[in-house]
């Protein structure tokens, strides 16, 4: 899940303080290299490509992380092709200078925010769709391609790129590949890194290089086409990605199921993931999200339901009409107080609609701090009576929209506009979450990346020799520091 | 593809000098670090995880790759938990001394193979199904676990473990992840990386640590699980794979189409591709691979075809009708002598079994150099015509097995036994069908790995600086170059 843009908040200037301690140069000092670089940037690009103004650069300084740390940016960098950002990342070199890579900035992490002293580079001039090759089912693209257009191009060939995170009408296959994005469809398909064959960076020491294959199978060394996916701009900078297609699938047929509590919603899931059905999707909304949704847009919704599931199969002809079928039994009979399966293709996509609409509805509410927790199936409705708790215990509004079945849930956090105390609670709350996802043996993010958000959540998932060895593959693949540092990790 | 291990080929003297070249260390002094070191074994595991005798150690000192450099080990170990594999890997360390990991030593590019002054570590005592999930749809495995072994315990939940290398009955999932295994099933299914989701390794600097994890999804980090699969032993030692299952799937339908050329069996692939169809295998078996199953079998393929396809299609009811006739009318149309859909599921594995007995078969009749290159589908009926001249280029016998729906063939060239003119014009051969693959935009290995026999082929693949990161990850994850030395690229 990556959330719909609906505006972008302002800058919060009072944590730059946090990345200019985090650098640790003196001010001054860094000024002046900033400048020198600012003058080889402009005498190595033409005019157009630099940002200097604050006010269109504070624009490009931040994601849709809430309370994630940014400033502005010492330049924006928006190239057009692999040379000119090979260029801007050997000047970074040169200038010893923090590089910062973006594409539409619907990241949900901070992974995208600009640090102190940085130079930002937005991909969204490299947009071209190179190839769609329908024998060999793959398709080449720049950065920049915005998911939605690739899944259009694609469609024309009779071909599918599956992977859907929520942000897909703006959010890019660069963005993309750096956060590994999930979405609606890998409980059945996977996520981003699934799909991704081969790819052109250019490395932390300024090469322009191809990693990965056209092939369907290869082992031709170690596979650092995948390692770069969800690496968060921290090991390269993505110029091309060869993606891998499959053929258009069936239209899905949808059931929908009402449940009065989110444990029996959680435990339908289960039943789901028992019965050895593989739903196309299979999402959870509750009250919270469906009252946000009403108040909006007034779709009636929590008239009905406290929590609201949405199932999906494409499978084809008898298998997936028994498919429903099932879903439709172990909805009912985990106590749904309502359950069908939708005969109106246009019901059923204005129930995923809402889905859909769940998050830029709460955003109207105030501040929303989105949380990407992943665990076990078997725990997903003890994962949600927990996340309840946690509402209860800091006082918080945690609405929860989950693709339940793959046990990844987004609870939401949601605070009055300019309330501190509001937001301190949250950001207890939302440490909680990360702990008991933990516990129950999950991971603190399921598709968001770690960014800044959750850099102390990783510290507390991996043990101390696996993040020695991420630390050290990152001094290897960027010996000189400037690849995006401070994110993911601290810097050493 | 893996061979099926018929018997152990004997040891070759005559390459150990390779290996006493590359480690650049006086003979002398490597036998006082290595009596120390045994000592230390003897001193902390049980006596009977030691094997000193060079009668046993000779049959743990090479895989299944033809003329690929081995030596005997100064000693072998048989660890049964990942405490003592700990115990082996910290010892190593500590003495300085290279270790090389083994499973079931059916590898075919000599990644197994042992090298002078060398501790090797066999994982074939863990062998233990520690969890099958249905609800999670996982299993937790040893190493050491064959690969039917696991398939057979998942049958019995209900559950599917795909990736089927052709070594299925003897090879072990420990390898099979070393090596990122292919086989049949993964023109649909995918290979060994798309079902690892998290181990347990012994890490270069000695540590007992997890990787990955058992949820559905995660973006905790870098993918550290995925860079560990297809490394041969280079990154850490495996001592425990969790694994994504599928459920069962309908029993397939078999299309078998007799082509008298090559390249119409070659363009009948294309067909396939093109039609949209996504085969669960679709294997091609030539004229000299039909003769060797005769010569041994008498199963009279040879008399109708020069050249066999087997497509086979699992999709259920209707569509999987829809699937077999599409197949079989690109078979026919690209000029197949025969072909027809098999109604008798007898008939259907027997064609299969052929498909499982070339490799032996031709090994009867001499020394076998397997290839390994996978090209782009559409170079199929190029690449198999390129064989063919390389073939007649340089007097060698050629057979083709070939995993034609992923473009991954397998030439198989064999030699006459003793003949060393006809072995050195099978590795001129070789290195030229590896040349011909980069050319039409292949790469040289598409499931076997690197391991010797690929390490001249990996640097024609890689771009220079590619090559470099890889060595840099090496260093970062190996610091003390104890794993698997002197495979996959030369020591620094």
């Amino acid at each position: 899940m990556e959330s719909i843009s609906i505006e972008r908040r302002p800058a919060h200037g009072y944590v730059e303080e946090h990345f200019r301690s985090a650098l640790n140069v003196p001010q001054t000092c860094l000024q002046e290299v900033i400048t020198v670089l600012i003058d080889a940037l402009q005498r190595e690009l033409p005019a157009d490509r630099l940002v200097l103004d604050p006010d269109v650069m504070r624009g490009y300084s931040y994601d849709q992380a809430e309370w994630a740390a940014h400033t502005l940016p010492d330049v924006v960098v928006r190239p057009r092709n692999a040379a000119e950002v090979q260029t801007v990342v050997r000047l970074c070199i040169e200038h010893d200078t923090p590089l910062v890579t973006r594409g539409a900035g619907t990241g949900l992490s901070g992974g995208a925010n600009a640090t102190a002293g940085c130079v930002v580079i937005v991909m969204d001039r490299l947009n071209a769709i190179k190839e769609i090759n329908p024998l060999e089912r793959l398709a080449v693209v720049e950065p920049g391609v915005i998911n939605d257009d690739l899944r259009a191009a694609c469609c024309e060939h009779g071909l599918w790129y599956p992977p859907d995170p929520a942000s897909a009408s703006s959010s890019t296959i660069g963005g993309n590949v750096a956060t590994n994005a999930g979405g609606l469809c890998c409980v059945k398909y996977g996520v981003t890194r699934d799909y991704v064959l081969g790819m052109q960076i250019v490395t932390g020491s300024g090469d322009l290089v191809r990693l990965g294959r056209r092939t369907a199978k290869g082992v031709a060394g170690y596979d650092m086409a995948g390692l770069m996916v969800g690496s968060e701009g921290t090991l390269g900078v993505i110029t091309e990605v060869t993606v891998r297609l499959r053929p258009m699938r069936e239209p899905e047929r949808t059931v929908a199921g009402y449940f009065d509590s989110i444990v029996d919603a959680g435990r339908a899931v289960s039943a789901v993931a028992a019965a050895g059905v593989t739903p196309s999707a299979l999402e959870l909304i509750d009250r919270h999200c469906l009252e946000a949704v009403d108040a909006w847009k007034n779709m009636g919704l929590s008239v009905d339901a406290n929590v609201v599931l949405l199932g999906r199969t494409d499978a084809p002809g008898i298998v997936g009409e028994q498919e429903a079928a099932t879903m439709l039994d172990c909805f009912s009979s985990a106590g749904a107080s309502w359950a069908a399966q939708s005969t109106d293709p246009e019901e059923a996509d204005a129930l995923f609609a809402a889905r859909r609409l769940a998050y830029p509805a709460l955003e109207r509410l105030g501040p929303v701090l989105t949380e990407d927790v992943c665990v076990p199936k078997a725990q997903v409705a003890k994962m949600l009576e927990r996340i309840e708790r946690t509402a209860l215990r800091h006082d918080v509004t945690i609405a929860n929209i989950a693709h339940a079945g793959d046990g990844n849930l987004h609870p939401l956090l949601v605070t009055p506009v300019g309330d501190e105390a509001a937001r301190e609670r949250a950001q207890a709350a939302f440490e909680d979450i990360i702990s008991d996802a933990l516990a129950l043996g999950g991971t603190v993010t399921g598709e968001h990346g770690v960014g800044l958000l959750k850099m102390a959540g990783l510290r507390q998932e991996l043990d101390k020799p696996v993040l020695d060895m991420q630390r050290a593959i990152k001094a290897a693949l960027d010996p000189h520091g400037i690849l995006n540092p401070g994110k993911v990790f601290e810097p050493r």
